[in-house]
């Protein structure tokens, strides 16, 4: 039986690809495991029936057997133990654990915090000025992440689970401007939406978010 | 020779153990394993020879022979996998990481928010109105974690690398009268600290931070 994962019935994106459910679809598609999708609407997510999938109420969820598993990273750090493709021979998976704690934990906080910010403050007397402050948090991020790739196609010698979280948190930069600041980086997530493993995640939440109902 | 962590030269929380190498401190203790700590100061946590490791210029950092690891996430994963104390038996190593990345992901950005508004945003006009917003999101979080444990002493059968994420998180609420308000967690942090693991790992950093100059 293939694992499931969850979704959201309708993402509030609209198809761009930002629902989490994407990054999973993802790792399924670089490692060649073919999967179900089940669709759960925002007032699923609050049931008791999601919550003991997913605690906090989000997606996505991973399901094979026994095993259930929530949280992004550690779905994606799972899958990349499964099956070759996520964790590049030669490469300590340490190292890549890393990275993956790196995009989601040190490069994605300031960038959520932007979008929190421009959701649900943007009516507020505060707003213009603290979105610079919050722009400037995000480039001390971007800015040493460049220095790092420093010309290097991928973090950690060829394509990981490290790159796949990184490139998908950086992508939430794209209506921002920001990204486009640091050529390398705008360079590196091109080189991630290239993949046909990545297409093909694409394509496939577009087929449930972006197609008119 | 002994793994070699980094740490503060002098922590900005004056022993408080709420900074990160306190939680890779705790983990070394729970598994056994001795190690070496390397202070750093502020300027030489941004100078080539720290980015080298850690190339956001943060601590900790966690270097064993060849291998170089930062993200406290990603080094108390590795340090569960190299003895036993973390993963307990008969619970799977995905479901441990799962709430390691529950805790830093979805549990601690909002907490680190609040803090990073009371440091930074004290003095603006809009602090005070903000301050209520932060901390209904942090009570979400911890509203669904408390219903999560549901009278359970740890998140998955016995003490695993996620309670001690879990627990480093929650402990920076502690001045905030926030856990306070949900009777389990505040219990389930002080089994935590209960752990002769963390009074050990608490006193060595306090050795350094806390102790008068």
């Amino acid at each position: 039986m293939n694992p499931t994962i969850t979704a959201f019935q309708r993402s509030p994106d609209g198809g761009r690809g930002l629902a989490r459910d994407t990054r999973i679809r993802w790792a399924l598609e670089e490692i060649g495991q073919p999967y179900d999708v089940r669709l759960v609407s925002f007032d699923q997510m609050k049931q008791p029936a999601h919550l003991a999938l997913h605690p906090f109420g989000q997606i996505p969820t991973y399901q094979d057997g026994d095993l259930v598993l929530f949280e992004t990273g550690a779905i994606v750090l799972h899958l990349a133990q499964t099956r070759p493709g996520l964790l590049p021979p030669g490469t300590h998976p340490a190292r890549v654990a890393t990275w993956v704690f790196a995009a989601l934990n040190t490069v994605e906080p300031p960038i959520i915090e932007r979008e929190a910010a421009i959701l649900m403050e943007s009516d507020t007397a505060w707003h213009a000025q603290r979105l610079p402050m919050l722009n400037d948090r995000i480039r001390a991020r971007l800015s040493a992440l460049s220095a790092r790739l420093d010309g290097r196609p991928w973090l950690e010698g060829a394509f990981s689970a490290g790159d796949l979280m990184m490139i998908s948190v950086l992508q939430r930069l794209r209506s921002s401007g920001l990204l486009q600041e640091y050529p390398a980086l705008a360079a590196y997530v091109a080189r991630g939406e290239a993949r046909p493993a990545y297409q093909r995640a694409f394509a496939a939440q577009w087929a449930i978010n972006g197609a008119p109902e």
